[in-house]
């Protein structure tokens, strides 16, 4: 059998979630989230982060993106992101369709600059233009590095000193929070509203979409039902986060998919493979020859990133079921196609 | 403890689906619902609807209906629904959030007619006023009633001389498909798309929907990924439809519940309380005196539909966790609370 | 040659907005409203409805409409109506087409009613519905008639103790100001905004868009060059009410109007003619034989408003170019052609 | 006085346009474009453009392109254009207002080239993206270039390589005929849809949207009303282009422009005083030392286009009404300003 080094996203959930489940299975639980297990998910949270936040539980990243968005701005307003930006370029427009331009900046190794966001806004002064009113951030990014404290704050200031929001897609919070010196509460001082991912850190489906700014605060629900993000059954988006929030499963997560794909980049490196990005994270992005993917994949799956014509960039990614095992089989596949070829 | 007849989404999932999260829980699959359990489960729908329809899974259900509609519309189209239609009332303008009107007439105990359709194409005549080109209705209704399969056919007849696209919700198919004629097959004949609801059927989320019109299959993905509804665990929101399209379950489940509503509603006609409608599935409307509702929550949880000064209309659903014996109990509580009172 | 009774926006514009654009053909303007002749005509208009209103002047109706509305909800949020309100039946979903519903009443006389409004606001009340927080009304109404002073004031109270905004549309103000009781100023003191009408009363082109609520002045400008609505020669819309707001200059045209739609009306009533709505202004709606309506149509241009089997409504609209020879020649003929058939 | 050269709407309309009100100030037409002008109007530009296209008159720039955009895509499409696009930078988010994301590449003097479109659409290969479905270009640019016949037939044919509508925003487009080797009739055989530019081109408002694709000229008037872009009174918007389409009277202005433009540019750079573009229409963009700037301002309106720390960017426009001795006059302050500094 193939193993898949292709997301985090490729297994159902963890164990502990699936048990839970079961153990719940003779319930029944208000709707809409008015149930007990959302009030205990979020109560977790809240102790994590150190904050009163509001939370919401949301079925998936794009629609939690939309609602978080769609809520915050005005039709005439517009979110920077950097070009790379997930919202930017891998959801179909989902919030242009909202009504919203992206404006976007260059990203360096992934990552918005304090820069770039005053370089946009200089350059939006009237209104023959958008209103910059928001700033869209992810940890980690979409190429695997991720922000230290000192960057955020820096970025947090720069959003307020502008008048704009800071919003964080955190689809890989898990993995951001094993990589970098941000912790939970820093996530409540330093944004306006993020969202704590679950999808791909272990859970069945699910993002906690939490909410700081007590201006953002209003009339939520209307927003997440209108945009179409309301559940009928709370409780089974908020079950995972019961769960993950208990003690350090999440950051161990985390730490565990870092650790399995640092020792995946250590390993190529020693092959003398290059990498695209930096990353300290769960992805990672080697550089291979042409002329070892296609057999490759024969045994373990990946994405292409960017093709080229003789070497293509990859990406590799490893999840909660991926064991140092797996990653062992990956290098020694890669060397020996190596040497082959 | 209290029973719940709030609604039918108050428990995680069925048996056999938590059974079967758990005998999958080591897989990888691919994301985005290009894996096995998405293709089982298509073609076991495939199977019963007889028809190469092609097939989504998707979380809930007001997104579902935002996609189908949004994907058949152009910017100045219309769909026809009736006043107690869910998309009219019960989904926070989220159609209009599309761009897309709304018009509607009078139900006729909960269902749309051919009539109402006539009435709202003929004064629709011009540029100067929206175009209604689709055909919304749900089966079973928002009153508990059904379609019989002639009027399936008289309303789809209707939408193709008037040049409309007929799409069903089926939020409550289970129970539609036990207390009416229309067979699986049918839906697939005499709509332009449908879908099999999950959520409200024992599924723990998940709404299968099915195009049937060829013009409608192109580039659907677009249109999901647009609008917020792609989920990356795409297996998660197939597996419930895998196991209930096994046999007879998902029927099943729908005659077993509506079995408990008629049952409660023969016990509480025997005490002489009238209802607001007539259902044949597993949501019915008794009218109840005030007097007794306050009590009569301290054991059983239900929904208010209509508050009058003196009785109101409550709702009570039956689901795939009630048994008789629930049902029992609820009809003596109400027959000593009208004696008490 | 036919004279038209069709609608009050057939010719040009009066002879003294002509000739002020001549006066002024050789002037330079700043553009975007940034002009003298727009500083001018706002003016007049904060004279006349004493209150340093925000005024803006744009193209058409139903932009206008849209530039109002879509600047006061939110997403979520709907705009009530009558149900023959012209956003709900004219404007081929252009509110909807900004993601809002517009939710109706029954009319009376053409009228909202404060019944109608709180019907409505009681039966939105949680988060699965969208949330009403604006009334649009027009004066005049669709069916020629008009509110009172006393009617206005209540429905701006009735708004405001439900925490609604009232917005009125005054396409035909001219018209409503000579037919009813309320004056300029109460316009801006029993809404919180509305506009005055120019299309229809005798302007080339051009509504003043006139905000009253300080709280809805915000960046304005951005709503109108994001919704389409922000003309590069502004001052070429701003002219026209520059002119009609010279003394009682729009009144009187309004004034005019009337009185000849009131003679119309005597002269058909002598002829035992009935009609389908009672109308003050300048829009009159006879119900006449359909075995004359062909005939008619070789001499007089008129609209048709219900067609029916033996009779059928029609509109007959004064406007500024219409004198009573041409009421009297309408009215003889159609007598004549009753005669005769 | 001062003259401005700040842009060319600043005038209310060439003389033979208000004398052709006045002429017709006594008759009634139809509405919304169904009248003897607008036929006539609409035949006038088919004789030029050699093409039965559909045509419809706008009021302006920013609504005719969001009716023609709206028109062409669906949810998930998007438009190219170059960064320097109208559409992307000065429409306050029109576009994405609709729900389209505008796709952009960088500019060569202002223009789109096919490799910029070709990166675009290859970047652009699955349903986690938008479809990139139509091109934007403008003729002339924002930086007052012209395409030429040969790059305009290079770009449709990558269009239409790529499944692409080529959609040409004409606001300036009497000064790009007389400018560039693209005839009237090029525009229909290259392009799926253009305007005629109206307001720019010495009209008091209004623009020609040609429709020269059968595929897109279907329901059209569903889109103009449901977009905000009906007019009641379309022959008011049709009349200048009755006049403006008489012989070559619309080239002629367009040539006059130029003429005037290229004048002061060969006046400025006798001067030493270098370009920011190579403009051979009515727009050019000096870079002129700060230090005169404001003193120039006394005297001649001009736009800021880049501030820098010593010199600027700034925007000279001829318009139909600039003549030699206004051009001569500017040059001789702009040197005596220089020597004076």
């Amino acid at each position: 059998m193939k193993y898949s080094f292709k997301n985090d996203y490729s297994s159902i959930a963890l164990d502990e979630i699936l048990d839970k489940l079961r153990e719940c299975k003779d319930e029944q639980n208000i709707g809409y989230g008015e149930d007990t297990h959302t009030e205990i998910a979020k109560n977790k949270i809240r102790d994590k982060i150190k904050s009163n936040s509001d939370i919401y539980f949301i079925a998936g990243g794009t629609i939690t993106n939309m609602i978080a968005i769609g809520s915050i701005l005005k039709p005439y307003e517009a979110v920077i992101a950097c070009d790379s930006g997930h919202i930017n370029v891998h959801e179909t427009g989902a919030i242009e369709g909202l009504g919203h331009k992206v404006l976007y900046s260059d990203n360096v190794n992934g990552k918005l600059t304090c820069d770039g966001i005053e370089r946009i806004v200089n350059a939006h002064t009237d209104h023959h233009m958008v209103k910059p009113k928001m700033v869209y951030i992810s940890n980690a990014t979409e190429l695997g590095s991720v922000y230290t404290l000192s960057e955020l704050r820096a970025l947090y200031n720069c959003a307020k000193k502008h008048d704009l929001y800071l919003y964080l897609d955190g689809a890989r919070l898990a993995s951001a929070l094993a990589a970098s010196d941000i912790k939970y509460e820093d996530y409540a001082k330093y944004t306006d509203m993020f969202y704590i991912g679950g999808t791909k850190c272990g859970a069945y489906f699910g993002e906690a979409l939490v909410i700081n700014n007590d201006e953002l605060k209003n009339e939520f629900q209307y927003y997440i039902k209108h945009f179409g993000g309301m559940i009928a059954k709370g409780f089974v988006t908020a079950i995972p986060f019961e769960v993950l929030m208990d003690g350090d499963r999440y950051y161990n997560i985390g730490k565990k998919e870092n650790e399995c794909a640092q020792y995946l980049t250590q390993g190529l490196k020693k092959l003398g493979i290059k990498f695209y990005s930096e990353s300290l994270t769960n992805q990672v992005f080697p550089i291979l020859p042409n002329n070892i993917l296609d057999e490759l994949y024969n045994d373990y799956l990946y994405e292409y990133w960017v093709k080229g014509e003789k070497e293509s960039v990859i990406r590799f990614v490893t999840s909660f079921t991926t064991e140092k095992k797996h990653v062992d089989g990956l290098i020694e596949t890669i060397s020996r196609l190596i040497k082959q070829n």
